[in-house]
């Protein structure tokens, strides 16, 4: 038995998930499919369109054999904890044996060699990288500007075999699963990883597209979500792009629909509640990004329309709004610098799982070194207290996400896993 | 000149409020009004039904010459707090000769009767009162019995020329407008207080009556104004029951209408993020009313339906909705504790003025024991260390307050006071 592991969001599951799953079955001649998949809060920084278990429900229908909830800090981070997080946990399962992920490239060796770059930090590149920040270009100019001085000095190209031209690297590097991919790359290194990384080109609509075609953005649906009114008018237009099973999950009658202005009055109050301490105690935000939220709280208007106030050209939009979820969830840096020094704190919590995935969990059971968290009524006696810190933080997550979720699950203590 | 103080939420003003005022005026012969009026939220624990600037408009529309704010810690206060905080305000403005209130009863002298003897507490009212709290009754029963005890027997009512019947006396104490009266005289017994008390006898709708006619009661407008759907039937509703100007201003386009139930998603969150340290910090919760809301916060569905769910034979919807008010609002017993020490804290903070209020505002400048507060931005100059705190509980509140309220003000700091 050979088994992929996938990091994902799902949010929501659409054909080029299912795309993904089937190629990277199909060429490492895998069997079997564990899913890492963000909780109830994802990577740009927003509540997710459904919640957690519907979006497991979905990847089940169509693929995936276990899907294991990536916990609330690594979810809602910067694209490095992001990747750290869920590599790690894939890593210490000890049950995956390719990490797979669609990049805009397709290409592992180009993928694989700026991880190296990155990773290994050679002078050439920490010299550049120090001197384009003293400029005060942004730092994904000075770090593409760095990564290109390695790729034009002879001697460590020749010594790591490393080959790249330039019009290709800015390309690899300006698109957002590249970014991904190659953070994927640099945790497998980092971690020392046995898993090999895997990477099938990215088909269909680009990251950001609003085109609902037969491979769409996930953006593209969730654009059509919330603009369609009719539920009849939805499902026609949603069926060329998501599977027939996944669909009729995200459109049955108790999935809520979850948009980020539905937090607009709770996010108000908690900055409201903390504005007094300020909020550079909060994972991302800086003294800059504190003063700002101060300065425009009276103008408050709603959760999305507060980020594009508070957004400028050195801050994007995603970077805000995580911000704003960090607030929100009380996620700290504190917290957050206690996990890495814990070499990324985890547990294996199982959100759903094939009927016929009972080896996946015997394989677990053997090799694993993290706990496995089955009925959370036993996270107590199996988590150490670090891990039951992270792991309350989830659901505390999940209960603010159901305060506005009003079709959600009431309590996860109650529920018992998804088996499909 | 002479001034009556009046102790007011106005939630809506009506013409039951005009009538108190004319009649009072009338009576005393006095040609000042000063309110004191609960801000956004208000003793029955609850967001007032519209902001506490458009409120004060309507009164000044309507016979008040001066309206003050209550500080929130009094406003959302059980009933003896709630008087005894702007009893105090009142009488440390030197400058109101009559404390004018509504009763049921109408009758100053039974009402004076009853506060004599809760402040003193003869013995038989002692004894009997905590021998009947022992057999596990109200405690608004046992005060009763404890009460007429005291008037049974002869020698204090002798001494103290004390008379009143059984039957009387259990009407007199079982009405909402009777059982303030006799906290707002108890109140200037305690501070020995020169202001007068007068009351009249309250006409029209009894206090939760939803009969909409001449003299209604704010239940049964507050009700009109959200069953109404158009703006014009409701207009012809309320015309009876509230003055033209009042009304006008009510009704005008930029004052926004709040109910308990915006602020539901909001009052969550928050009993979410103190459930692990529980509530009992907070004023009126007890470890009772804290392991209550505990035990039922992952049912809660709304702020109005968690009331309903909560509340039992021996605790009132209103006392628990107070409970969740300060939980909201972050009123802690320690914070109350230090205004109480302080012959409970206060300041004068003008919400809005009659042009020709001018004398009213010397009287303060040459008698008051107060800080005046005319413009925010004096407040860390004019207010001592706990006033400035109590202050700025208050402008939290009303952030707070206008979270939901979209068409309230936006920041205090920025108004000027209102002067019609």
């Amino acid at each position: 038995m050979s088994t992929i592991g996938i990091i994902a969001e799902f949010n929501p599951f659409h054909n080029g998930h299912l795309h993904l799953i089937n190629k990277c079955k199909e060429l490492t001649g895998a069997d079997k499919c564990i899913v890492i998949m963000s909780g109830d809060f994802v990577q740009r920084g927003a509540p997710a369109l459904t919640d957690k278990f519907t979006r497991a429900k979905m990847a089940l229908s169509c693929g995936a054999d276990l899907v294991l909830e990536l916990p609330v800090y690594y979810s809602t981070g910067s694209a490095e904890f992001f990747a750290k997080g869920a590599v790690s946990i894939l890593d210490k399962t000890g049950a995956v044996d390719y990490l797979c992920f669609g990049s805009e490239c397709g290409d592992i060796d180009s993928i694989n060699a700026i991880a190296e770059i990155l990773n290994k930090e050679p002078n050439a590149y920490k010299d550049t990288l120090a001197k384009e920040l003293k400029k005060g270009v942004s730092f994904a100019s000075a770090r593409e500007k760095a990564l290109l001085t390695v790729f034009e000095e002879d001697s460590f190209i020749k010594k790591n075999k490393l080959k790249i031209t330039k019009t290709k690297l800015k390309e690899i590097i300006s698109s957002p699963n590249n970014i991904l991919a190659i953070e994927y790359v640099r945790a497998l290194k980092t971690f020392k990883s046995k898993i090999k990384p895997f990477t099938v080109k990215r088909e269909g609509e680009e990251y950001k597209s609003e085109v609902l075609s037969e491979i769409p953005s996930a953006a593209a649906i969730r654009s059509a979500i919330f603009d369609t009114a009719s539920p009849k008018e939805l499902k026609n237009m949603l069926k060329r792009s998501i599977p027939k099973g996944a669909l009729d999950i995200l459109l049955s009658n108790d999935t809520g629909i979850v948009s980020t202005d539905d937090f607009s009055d709770i996010m108000q109050f908690k900055l409201l509640k903390d504005a007094q301490k300020g909020f550079e105690e909060y994972v991302d935000v800086t003294q800059d990004i504190s003063n700002k939220i101060l300065k425009n709280l009276d103008s408050y208007e709603s959760f999305e329309n507060f980020c594009m106030k508070i957004k400028s050209k050195d801050i994007t939009y995603s970077r805000i709004s995580r911000c704003l979820i960090h607030i929100l969830l009380d996620i700290k840096k504190e917290n957050i610098a206690d996990y890495v020094e814990d070499d990324y704190t985890g547990y294996i919590r199982i959100l759903g799982q094939k009927a016929s995935s009972k080896d996946l969990l015997s394989a677990f059971k053997k090799n694993s070194m993290l706990p496995v968290l089955n009925r959370l009524k036993d996270a107590p006696n199996v988590l150490n207290p670090l891990q039951m810190r992270l792991f309350e933080e989830g659901l505390y997550a999940g209960r603010v996400y159901n305060i506005v979720n009003t079709q959600g699950y009431e309590n996860e203590y109650r529920l018992k896993p998804v088996i499909m």
